[in-house]
C-alpha cells in the first residue's frame, strides 16, 4: 500500500482520513521531514513538533480562505508537506528551492511572510481586522511558541487584541523552549499550568464543595458571592491570557490529533480571541532531536542513524571564537558581562554561561530589553556584551540609539551573521548592519578580516569607553593561526596590506580575503594594487584612505552589507566632505534587493563578492581611465 | 514666611520635613512647574500627577546611591526641582538650559537619560543586576506609567525581571492615560483592579467565611486545599504581576503622601521583584490640564488663567494637512485604515478617528504591533496609513525590513516630526530615518517641500503599490494656498525649481524652501543656481540630478536628516554607480553627532540648515574650483 501522504495534494485531501489515518500520515510527514533534513539541513526539532498540530489545524480550518500564520516559521515544513509542496520538497532550503519559512509568494496556503520571531499575532490581527471591516467570513489562527511569547510585540498584540474583542485564534504551542529553554516567569507560568494540578479544571468539583457551604447570614452572603467569581480562577488556568481578554481553552495535547480537533472546533465557533494552550514536545519521534532539541533546533546536513552533524569543518567558526575568546577574556576582566536574547548555543556563550554563570543572562527572545538592560549594567560601570545576529539586532535599532548611544554607554554588540547567512534566506541575511548602525553618532563599528583579528577586536571593543559593534560572519574562520594573546588594535586605523600604484581595493570584515586574492590575480596581470584592511567602517582611517584613493586615483569598496548607506557610502561621503573630487570609486556590496536563500558560496557569486568580479570591476575602470571620458 | 522650595538643595532637604510640610511642598512645585511650562510649554499634565509621588520617592530613597529611572521622563521636573535645579528651572527645554527629560549629564541624580516609552524596567534591571555583582547595596526603582506598560518592551522585562527574583521596585504610575485614553486590554485589567470591589483586598472576610465551611470528608479534602490556594486571587488583585514573579502592591493613592510613603518603604524592605501600583490624576491641581490632560499632555506656552494657548499660527500644521487630506482621501477610498501609536491628536488623526471609528486603530504605545498589524491589513488589500513621529518609527525597523518591505506589501508611513523638533531635544529629533529607510529594498520615500505637495504625496502613497514612506516636519507648514483637489504626482521625478548655469542646489523636504532662498541670495550675487526639490529621497530621479549635475558640475545637497547613509550619501552613491567623476559635491545635513534640544530655527542655524551656509558653501565651491587642486 502506497503512503498516505502520496495523495495529499491539498489541505482538502486529509478531511476524507480518519484519525488512524491522520496519525499515519503524520508518521510519513515525519519520516520526510527527517530524511530530508538530514540531507539539506533545516529546523528539525521545531518541525517534529508540530506535526500532528499541523494536521489538525488544516482538519479543522480551510486555507487559502482562513489564514494560519506561522510565527517565526521554522514549524512550516509539515504544512508545506501538505499543501501541494510534497514534489519539491527536497529542494529545501536550495537554492532556487522551496524557502524554509512561509512564502506568500510560493503558496497561497502562506499567509503571511515569517523568519522573525513573535509577528504572528500582530498579523494575524490585521488579518482579522480587514476581515470585518471587509465582512468577510474566515478563520485567522496565529501559531506562535512559547518562546516566541516572551517577544515584547507578541504582548502588544495581546493586549490589543483583547481589547478590541475581533474574532482571533492564537494557538501557543508550548514546548518548553525558544531554542534553548525557555527564560523568563511567562515561562514559568506555563510550565505552572501544564504541571500544577491546582490549575487543572475541576468545574463539577467545585461546585459540589460549594453546594455544601451551608446558608449563612445575609453579612456574609456578597463574600460568598465574590468567594464564587473567584472561582473561575480556579477553573480557568489561563487566567492571565483571560484577564487580557482571551478565552483560555487547554492545555491540550498537541500529539493527539481527536481532541485537537474538538478543541479547535470550539476556537472557531466560540468567537472573539480565544487563546488555546497546545503542549507539544520538540523533536517528537526522532529520539536525537527529543534528547537535544537545542542542537536540532536548527541544524545542517546529519546521519540519521546516530543523529551525528556531517561535514565538520575542522576550521573554528567565528562563533566559536567570539565565545573562547569572550570566555578567555572574562576571567582577566571581572567586569565583562554576556547578554544573549534566548541564542546561548547559537552565538558561542555556552562556555562562558557554564564558567560564569552569575555574569551570564539569556533574556528569552526578547532583543530591546536585553540591549536596554545591557546600557543599565554599562551604566553602573560594567561591560556588557550582547552577542546577537545582525538580522534580530533590528528589533533593537531604535535602545541602541537612544539608549546605548545617546548616553555613549560602553556596550559591546558582537554582531553574529553579519553579511549573507545561506539557507535562512531573505528574513535572516545580516546585511543592513552597517548602513542602520553607522548612521548612530558615538558608535564605533568594526569588522575582523580574520578570526585572528576578531579576538583583538573584541579586546579591543571592551576597552572602548563607548559603543562599539563587532560584527562577523556565519561559517567557519579563514583558518588562521591564532596569536596566542587577544591585543588591542588601534580604533580607527587601517591595515595596508599590500601597496600598488594602479587601484585601491578598500575592504572590510570577510571580504578582505576576497580583496586580497583580486589583489594577487591582478598582479599577474600586471596591475598592481594597493589593498587594504578597513577594520573599521566607523570612524574610518580617514588618512589612510585618502592617500591611497589620491596616489591610485581609482577605489574599489568591497563589502557584505547593502550597498545605500554602507561601507561604500561612509566613504564616498570622506572623500566628498574632505574635498576630492575626481577619484574613480566603484562600491562592490548588495544591490538594492533582498538576497534569497542558497548558500552563502552561490549567494556571493551571484552579487560578485568574489575575487572575479573585483578583478573585472578594476579592469574596467583601469580601461576606462585609458579612452578617458567614456562612461 | 519663604516657599519651602527654595530651602530644597537637594534631595535630603525634604526629609525633615513633615507631612503636612511636604503637602505645602507639592503645592509650590505644582505652581512653579505651571508658571514655567506656561512660558515655556513642556509636559504640564504628566508632571503634575506625579508631585505627591516625587517627593515620596525622594523620601523613602536616597539617590543618587539608589536610582530612580523615569519612563518616558516628561514627569521629571519635580524631580529636577528637588535635585538641585531649582535655579535654573526657568531655563526649561530653552537652547543651553535645562532638559525636559533625565539627563544623567545633567545631575548624578539622573539615573537614567529616558525619552522614549517603556525602557525604564529593563534599564533597572540592567542596574539591579551590577548591584547584586558589585555586591552593592542600594534600591533601583523604575516608575512606569500605564500607557507605557503597553509597549512590549517592558514586558520583555518584566517578564526577565520575574524570573530572575532580583529586588527591584517597579512603581506603576496609573493615570488611565497614556498621551490619549489608553488601550488595551491590560489597561482594562488595572481599571478593574481600580474599580471593582471583588478585586479588592478581603482577606479578613475570605478567613472568616472559610472558617464557616463545616468539617468534610477527606475525598473533598483536597478539593478545599484547592479553594484555599484559589483564594489567593481574590485578596491580590494585581495576579497578572503575581504570576510573573512580582509582589504586588497597591492599588495606593498618588496623592495622599502618607500611605505612599508606607507602601515604599515595605517595598523598599520586601527584596525580589515588587510592583507598587499608584493611582494618579494627570494635571493634578490645575484644571484645564484635568479637564484637558490630552491638550496638556506637552503642551507649548499657554495663559494659566484661561488654559488658552498663545501664539496660534494662522498656517496650518504639516500635521494638520495630513489629517484632513487623510480624512478626505478615506471618504473616497474606502480601503484606507488609519492607525496610530498612542498619537491620534498628535498625529492629526483625531477628525479621522471621529469620522471612520471602523477604519482607525489606536494600538497603544506598541509601534511594533503597529507596523506588523498594517502589514496583516495590507496582505488582506486594504490600504493601512501608519502614522508615526520619525523618532518612534526606530522601534519598528525591523518590522519594516521585515514584515512590510520584504513582502513588499503597500503600507503608507506617515512620518510626522521628521528632522529637527526643537525643544524635546535629542531623544526626539527624527534624524535618522533618510538613512534607515533609505537602505530597506522595495520602499519608497518622499518628503514634501510644502504643505500642498504633501497632499499630493500622500495621494500619491496611496496608490502605490508597495511601502512609502511620507516624511514632513513638525511645525507650521510654508503657508501656501493649498489645491483644491489633492493629484498623483509620478514617483521618482523631481521638479526643478529654477535652472542655472553655475551650481546645482538639490534640497529634498523642508529644506527645499532654504534651497529657494538661497538660489535667490545667489542670484543677488550673480551666480546662477539650478534649484531642485528632489521630492524622492527613494527612489532618485536619476536622469534630472545627474542632467543638473553634470550640466553644473557642482551639487549642494540639502536636507534635514543625519549626513551618514543619508540623502546626500545616495547622490553620492548615485553619481559614483553612474561613474561620473569630478563632479563637486557638498553635503549639507545634521554632522555625525546628537541634536541638543532649542528651538528649531537655532538648531537649524547651528547647523547650517539655512540660505546663508548654503550660499556660503556655493561661494567656497565656485572660488575652489577657480584656484584649482587646492583642497
Amino acid at each position: 500500500m502506497g503512503k498516505y501522504l502520496d495523495q495529499i495534494n491539498a489541505p482538502k485531501d486529509i478531511k476524507s482520513l480518519t484519525l488512524a489515518q491522520l496519525d499515519k500520515l503524520a508518521s510519513e510527514i515525519r519520516e520526510e521531514i527527517i530524511t530530508t533534513v538530514a540531507h539539506n539541513g533545516g529546523h528539525l526539532a521545531p518541525n517534529l513538533g508540530v506535526v500532528e498540530l499541523t494536521l489538525a489545524l488544516h482538519y479543522v480550518f480551510r486555507t487559502p480562505v482562513d489564514k494560519i500564520i506561522w510565527d517565526v516559521g521554522h514549524q512550516c515544513y509539515g504544512h508545506k508537506l501538505i499543501t501541494g509542496r510534497r514534489e519539491q520538497f527536497n529542494t529545501l532550503r536550495r537554492y532556487g528551492g522551496l524557502s524554509g519559512f512561509p512564502r506568500p509568494d510560493e503558496s497561497e496556503h502562506d499567509a503571511f511572510a515569517t523568519g522573525h520571531s513573535s509577528t504572528s499575532i500582530s498579523a494575524a490581527l490585521g488579518m482579522a481586522l480587514a476581515r470585518d471591516y471587509k465582512r468577510e467570513n474566515s478563520s485567522v489562527v496565529a501559531v506562535i511558541g512559547d518562546g516566541a511569547m516572551t517577544g515584547g510585540m507578541a504582548f502588544e498584540a495581546l493586549n490589543h487584541a483583547g481589547h478590541l474583542k475581533t474574532d482571533l485564534i492564537v494557538v501557543l504551542n508550548d514546548n518548553e523552549m525558544s531554542i534553548s529553554h525557555n527564560v523568563g516567569a511567562m515561562s514559568g507560568y506555563l510550565s505552572r499550568i501544564r504541571t500544577d494540578p491546582k490549575y487543572s479544571k475541576s468545574k463539577d468539583e467545585i461546585e459540589q464543595l460549594l453546594r455544601r457551604i451551608p446558608s449563612i447570614g445575609s453579612t456574609v452572603l456578597k463574600v460568598a458571592e465574590r468567594l464564587k467569581d473567584g472561582l473561575k480562577y480556579l477553573m480557568v488556568p489561563g487566567m492571565i491570557f483571560e484577564e487580557l481578554g482571551f478565552t483560555y481553552l487547554g492545555p491540550i495535547d498537541g500529539h493527539n490529533i481527536g481532541p485537537m480537533l474538538v478543541t479547535l472546533e470550539q476556537a472557531k465557533n466560540l468567537g472573539g480571541p480565544v487563546l488555546v494552550h497546545v503542549i507539544t514536545e520538540k523533536g517528537r519521534g526522532y529520539g536525537p532531536a527529543v534528547q537535544k532539541a537545542d542542537k536540532f533546533h536548527g541544524i545542517g546536513p546529519f546521519d540519521i542513524d546516530s543523529g551525528d552533524c556531517l561535514k565538520k569543518s575542522d576550521v573554528s567558526t567565528y562563533t566559536e571564537v567570539f565565545g573562547n575568546t569572550l570566555t578567555r577574556l572574562a576571567g582577566d576582566n571581572p567586569d565583562i558581562i554576556a547578554i544573549t536574547a534566548a541564542m546561548c548555543s547559537g552565538t558561542g556563550l555556552s562556555d562562558f554561561a557554564q564558567k560564569f554563570p552569575k555574569r551570564f543572562f539569556d533574556v528569552g527572545i526578547a532583543e530591546q530589553h536585553a540591549v536596554t538592560m545591557a546600557a543599565g549594567i554599562a551604566k553602573s560601570g560594567l561591560r556588557p556584551v550582547v552577542a546577537v545576529y545582525s538580522t534580530f539586532l533590528q528589533r533593537a535599532y531604535d535602545q541602541i540609539i537612544h539608549d546605548v548611544c545617546l548616553q555613549n554607554l560602553p556596550v559591546v554588540f558582537a554582531v553574529d551573521r553579519g553579511g549573507i547567512v545561506g539557507d535562512d534566506g531573505p528574513t535572516h541575511h545580516g546585511v543592513f548592519d552597517y548602513s542602520f548602525l553607522r548612521s548612530i553618532p558615538n558608535i564605533t563599528i568594526m569588522a575582523p578580516a580574520d578570526e585572528n583579528e576578531l579576538q583583538h577586536m573584541l579586546f579591543t571593543a571592551i576597552k572602548q569607553n563607548g559603543p562599539c559593534a563587532l560584527r562577523y560572519p556565519r561559517g567557519t574562520g579563514v583558518g588562521v593561526v591564532l596569536d596566542a594573546v587577544p591585543a588591542p588594535i588601534t580604533v580607527g586605523e587601517a591595515e595596508v596590506i599590500t601597496e600598488g600604484k594602479d587601484i585601491t581595493l578598500l575592504a572590510v570584515g570577510n571580504m578582505v580575503q576576497v580583496a586580497r586574492k583580486a589583489g594577487v590575480m591582478l598582479k599577474e596581470q600586471g596591475i598592481l594594487a594597493t589593498v587594504i584592511n578597513a577594520r573599521f567602517v566607523k570612524p574610518l582611517d580617514e588618512n589612510c584612505i585618502i592617500k591611497h584613493a589620491m596616489r591610485t586615483g581609482r577605489v574599489i569598496t568591497i563589502e557584505e552589507n547593502v550597498l545605500a548607506g554602507g561601507f561604500g557610502a561612509a566613504v564616498l561621503e570622506l572623500l566628498q566632505a574632505a574635498g576630492y573630487t575626481g577619484i574613480q570609486v566603484k562600491s562592490i556590496g548588495i544591490p538594492d534587493d533582498f538576497v534569497e536563500h542558497g548558500t552563502q558560496s552561490e549567494l556571493r557569486r551571484k552579487y560578485g563578492l568574489i575575487p572575479e568580479n573585483v578583478v573585472d570591476t578594476a579592469l574596467s575602470m583601469i580601461n576606462r581611465r585609458k579612452i578617458k571620458g567614456i562612461k
